[in-house]
């Protein structure tokens, strides 16, 4: 086997090695069942202990209230995007959406194919490519709306709320997607939460969704195919229909790990440490490495955005990264530069190795 | 290790063994990248190679002409259930449905929803509680209709439709969950055909669907959430979105394997082979073993539902099956008795070994 790699890239993203090792041995032999855990019944109680497990795990780890469920989907924050208006904002409902980066951008166009002017963009920093996060002062929700959608990191653009948007009251609808667990919060606040796994969580192909008992009684969709209710999801504990099965696991395993090693302070505190020392070595080198943010207070420890003087050194620094197993580099197509992503199962040791290479670099070419 | 078992779940069900060990094999290392399949970027030239191949192999298998795209999805049928009408039935189209079993009746309230009257029921058999299919006298079809929805194969009730209804040249799209690639077959009559993968093509939480270049012109669908255009998905070669790049690689290798054992006419005669030993033993303990499907002609070779004389007699089958590492044999919870489901991966010696015991269980209780 060759050397395991340096995992930076934005989604999907590194898995803790602990719980691929756990998927790889009982790859053809789950829970003493002679078969893969794939193969097995989503009504079996071989699988069913593993859907409690993540569900349990969920709650667990991140403090969710009694009245409030835990959802396992498919489709990602994509289906998601559209699954909120459709549950939402098709009769007399309006809603404020902040629009704070690509996906940001994305999840209130699609929420207006459904709900035309009744979504109201309530903040933006487009104007700004999306390089800081608004203001309070550049923010006006609506009163009247029944939720404010945010996105809590801007995975393209590296920037994240470090503290939640001001509402006056009025519930958070939230993409986590590039975040969910990276920190310890307080979830009474949101009316509902979606994230693909595949960021922090676990594989591509499932969606957490955490959702109030009383946001999920203010849908109005009656008349909605049943795959696209929250509700039906939500009264059939995740098993209306076949869940992604083998998804789930690997999430379960990802859960397992995060709490052997302490939870969610823990995982901060290792987040923390790693954003320190990113961006210690960009602001040390503030005249080689300039970061893509312009708020420092809007950084995101989830995504690191900085160029290089030239192009020409931005692809030589992928390239030696890469040669020192160091993969997933390159910057999105349309900022470019560099983007570390660096999820929390990027080990701080990991983003040692990148912070040494960091140097090595600016010595040679600075 | 323990022995492998018998699987003969209804789904998630069983995969050939060689794909299972070549996951395994490089679950922490895929293609020399040092990661697992599951961690690396779904833009990465890896993982391209991987998507491209499911879908070539695909085309290649059912010989699918080139007026259609192959889409990898999620949500399995349930969400195409409501897709099909949210893209084709919300304005003037109507559609005729066939019902014949528990998941066609989802199917045709789902559709329904949206399309209310204009959604007509072409015939069913659910007065025989679905033990046979409708017969040609019994299906009326709309002229009008743009295109006629029939369940190629009934999972719960064990009908399939060994030769597809007369629809007088309207378009099939088609609900292929539990036997698609069973067998070769004509794909230019279908306008759209879609699958779960947890039966016979890989894990859950992928949804294969084929569908002509003029069906997907034909869809109305401009203010529906992206996620749910089934011509967005086509035009991105299902990389739109983030795809469950794990479920994708695991049906590249089902695939794979499925064309080096000789493809869909090598699948067919094992297929026919093992109903021929299934239906053979029940025939031949007619009174012993009474099946459900009371129409030899609709009888399916992918899910086989049979009663015992009585349900104590069905206990112990199921028990002392399950002894012998043959599992999964519990009928469906609305019909009761035995349902033997023997999907793809189902080998021939696998039904040799269930025919023997229950030509032993016969001889101890008959």
């Amino acid at each position: 086997m060759s050397k395991r790699a340096i995992n930076f890239y934005a989604g999907p993203a590194g898995l803790p090695l602990p719980a691929l090792e756990r998927a790889k041995e009982e790859l053809l032999d789950f829970a003493g069942t002679g078969m893969s855990v794939m193969e097995v019944s989503h009504r079996s109680k071989e699988y069913d202990a593993v859907h409690e497990e993540a569900l349990a795990l969920t709650r667990e780890l991140m403090g969710i209230p009694d009245n409030y469920k835990v959802i396992l989907l498919q489709g990602g924050a994509h289906l998601s995007f559209g699954m909120i208006p459709l549950n939402y904002l098709r009769g007399a409902n309006s809603a404020d959406y902040l629009v704070t980066g690509n996906w940001a951008e994305k999840a209130y166009k699609e929420a207006k194919l459904v709900g035309g002017d009744r979504v109201r963009l309530a903040g933006t920093s487009k104007a700004e490519n999306f390089a800081r996060l608004p203001k309070a002062s550049e923010i006006k929700i609506n009163p009247e709306s029944l939720f404010v959608h945010f996105t809590s990191n801007n995975t393209v653009e590296g920037t994240q709320w470090q503290e939640f948007p001001e509402t006056g009251g009025i519930p958070y609808v939230c993409d986590m997607s590039s975040d969910i667990m990276w920190r310890p919060f307080d979830v009474s606040k949101f009316g509902l939460i979606y994230a693909g796994a595949q960021k922090n969580l676990g594989p591509s192909g499932v969606t957490l969704t955490i959702v109030s008992d009383e946001f999920l009684a203010k849908a109005e969709a009656q008349d909605l195919p049943s795959y696209l209710r929250f509700k039906i999801h939500a009264e059939k504990n995740s098993l209306y229909n076949t869940p992604p099965t083998f998804g789930i696991y690997i999430l379960r395993n990802v859960l397992a790990y995060n709490k052997s090693i302490g939870g969610l302070k823990a995982i901060e505190a290792n987040n923390r440490k790693k954003g320190e020392l990113l961006y210690g070595c960009i602001d040390k080198h503030a005249g080689f490495f300039k970061p893509f943010v312009t708020e420092k207070a809007d950084r995101s420890l989830m995504n690191v955005d900085f160029f290089l003087p030239t192009e020409e050194l931005t692809d030589t620094f992928v390239k030696e990264a890469k040669k020192n197993m160091m993969v997933g580099l390159k910057g999105y197509r349309d900022i470019g530069g560099i983007r570390v992503s660096c999820y929390n199962a990027v080990t701080v040791d990991n983003v040692k190795t990148l912070v040494e290479f960091m140097e090595e670099f600016v010595k040679k070419n600075g």
